[in-house]
């Protein structure tokens, strides 16, 4: 029988305080906001790549990193993949423009994924990032 | 104060059991090795990565995913950064060879960290990897 949390392919005997370790430390930014948007889990690669540091995020929108510009398709595709359980970008890497809190535009290599309690509900939406800014900056100064 | 393990930037409200879900649900393959180079912890996207199921390759050395020549390199490297508790390539991306379970040859963007528990000492290490195989053998072909 598969767990639904994944007990089965984490060691039973890690201390359970080891996989908030893991999320935080992770060396790529890890978010995780609930079904309304709002932004439950920052990383330190979070606070180190966007800027904020997670006091400054937690409770609040995405919006705070997505361009306003984006913001009606990044809704519209975020309330699409809720309702479904599913994200279209499942398996795939997306190079998304996104906001520092300086301003600046940054580009981040993006893993989208859903995340799922024990019941198979879902609780929100993951977002897995890389910075890909200077790799997409030269990228584009050499076309 | 700064909480080592991190409950200052990810929710208190939130389940602690979701913290191993997001672990396992992530959509980036995570893998937690211990001191010894012991695989402790093997989510999801690692098992649809290299072909593992995660009961066959826990309690195992990370050996199974690292193609033979490669090896010594990689536990010089591994142990040198157990003892510094650092890794030469914190925010980098490494593209890595690996090995599927079927024995076909995998390319892995990895990002590595160190983990450590709330006292600081250093747990183990950790690799977020991402397919890369059919870009890098694309960009093998270009060349």
């Amino acid at each position: 029988m598969e767990d639904a949390l994944g007990a089965m392919r984490l060691d039973r005997e890690l201390d359970p305080a080891l996989f908030r370790a893991i999320v935080d430390q992770a060396p790529v930014s890890i978010i995780l906001a609930d079904r309304d948007g709002v932004i439950r889990a920052w990383n330190r690669a979070s606070e180190a790549l966007f800027g904020f540091a997670a006091p400054e995020v937690l409770g609040q929108s995405l919006d705070v990193i997505i361009p306003e510009r984006l913001r009606e398709a990044h809704w519209k595709g975020y309330n699409r993949s809720l309702a479904s359980g599913e994200t279209k970008y499942a398996g795939r890497v997306m190079t998304t423009r996104a906001v520092h809190k300086d301003g600046r535009r940054l580009y981040v290599d993006f893993s989208f994924g859903m995340l799922k309690d024990a019941a198979g509900a879902v609780v929100g939406a993951m977002a897995v990032g890389r910075d890909a800014t200077e790799r997409y900056l030269a990228e584009r100064a050499g076309r």
